[in-house]
């Protein structure tokens, strides 16, 4: 399926996400819309061509004529603004958003949306060490993975064209999941992994360490740099799933001390072996 | 300091490391020969003009001729091939290595010693993930730390050699560190960090997370694809810093999975700003 070019497509939050959607989907020919509070946001993606037209206040022409809205706010902020402006919106519009977290989010909105609207929830797999529209760059997309995350209450209809949005983007590849293995797989392969760059940079005074640093080191840590106040709310809104991943990985790592204070090589070299293997894998 | 143009060089072992030295050596108009066990390392040497000469033998007049011996050898055949061997040696010759770990090798190596030779230990931290002569690559060493690691029993003269080399083969940040704070320093930046890695892989059948995996997992578990004898030598080598390295972490991951739990949000915060902080000295 492709998407319509005559849609009116509305973006609700211009920051780094939001905004490399905007740029993306305008680039490809379609009207874009967009709300931030933020004048200078707004300002910049005018002027830059990355939007048609942008408003810091919720314009009702705009919310009203918008067949598609893009949420790309953050997860709390989000409910509340369905909540208290759903009832401006166009009968039929499909709303999607870019949050990072799901079954927190999902069922709530799908329960408190009008009846006449659809909810289809995805998460692009992608993003920089940097914010804000100013650095806004679709380019991020084409290596990454998008994922739609549909629940029993979607038609084929909305996850179609959700899946199109991601086609549209770019997106290397575009796959699906339900919102509890999406939170589960979240948990694992992003935010154990910020959890453990974050302790390696504050375990140890490591100032000094700067001159001896090699590639090992900096590669673990390079996602370390973090927004916190985006990823504690994400954190928080994963909780169950993310201490469940932590708990794996401490029992793992108090197993590979014990081997090593045993000196136990074989059962260390077991493991070496097996990492090996299953990591060949990802560079195929 | 310079290396003296008409040194006598001697590489034993022309694995990956051993045969980028050779390579960079020999590349800047050093004679360089090299004494490994496996034919083919030797045929592919020459072949390739990375070495003047080879042998797979004790080559006695090859060992007596050197001027500089660079052991590039697993640590535990290293030291037993002086024991054996320094009856050959030239008087006056200097010796170095490449070993990842040096407490457990340094003094010993330099207590059983002849009196007229001398060992002067260094580390270059560079590699790949790959192996073997027919790999070598001397511009590894271009973006790469040469830690020099001198004991009491060193001359400045031996010292300021060990730099030279480092300097000839083109690394780009030379220091140097006594053996404690070396295996420390290396228990921490690399060690660690290789475990952290293994463990990451091992904990969960991941096979399925190919898929999903954005550039966060893949750069924590590059390293992951590890060299089981070596590594697991290495580790036993360092065995009291790299546990007393895990434990740092441990306790450290262990808080903030407590500050999760008890949704202390501040104190999260507080964390990620430090480790961003700390991080971007890294990116200067």
């Amino acid at each position: 399926m492709k998407l319509d070019k005559n849609l009116n497509i509305l973006i609700v939050g211009l920051g780094l996400i939001g905004g490399s959607y905007a740029m993306g989907l305008h680039k490809k020919g379609y009207k874009v819309s967009a709300i931030d509070v933020n004048e200078n946001s707004v300002k910049y993606a005018i002027d830059n061509k990355i939007i048609d037209y942008g408003s810091t206040e919720i314009d009702e022409k705009m919310v009203s004529s918008a067949d598609l809205i893009i949420f790309a706010l953050y997860p709390h902020i989000f409910l509340d603004w369905i909540k208290n402006n759903q009832h401006l919106f166009k009968s039929g519009a499909v709303i999607t958003d870019v949050t990072g977290v799901k079954s927190c989010i999902v069922y709530e909105i799908q329960s408190v949306l009008r009846k006449d609207l659809e909810f289809i929830s995805a998460h692009p797999m992608a993003g920089k060490e940097v914010y804000g529209v100013e650095n806004a760059d679709d380019s991020i997309f084409n290596d990454a993975n998008y994922i739609v995350v549909p629940t029993d209450a979607n038609t084929f209809n909305a996850i179609e064209m959700c899946k199109a949005i991601g086609e549209t983007l770019g997106f290397a590849r575009i796959s699906s999941l339900p919102p509890k293995a999406h939170d589960e797989m979240i948990g694992f392969v992003s935010q154990l992994t910020h959890c453990i760059a974050i302790c390696l940079m504050t375990c140890s005074k490591s100032e000094h360490l700067v001159d001896y640093t090699g590639d090992s080191f900096r590669d673990l840590t390079r996602i370390a740099r973090i927004n916190e106040n985006m990823w504690s709310e994400l954190f928080m809104l994963n909780k169950d799933a993310l201490l469940s991943q932590m708990e794996t990985f401490i029992s793992e790592f108090n197993g590979f001390y014990e081997m090593l204070k045993n000196e136990d090589i074989e059962k260390i070299k077991e493991k070496m072996i097996q990492s090996t293997a299953r990591r060949a894998l990802f560079d195929k």
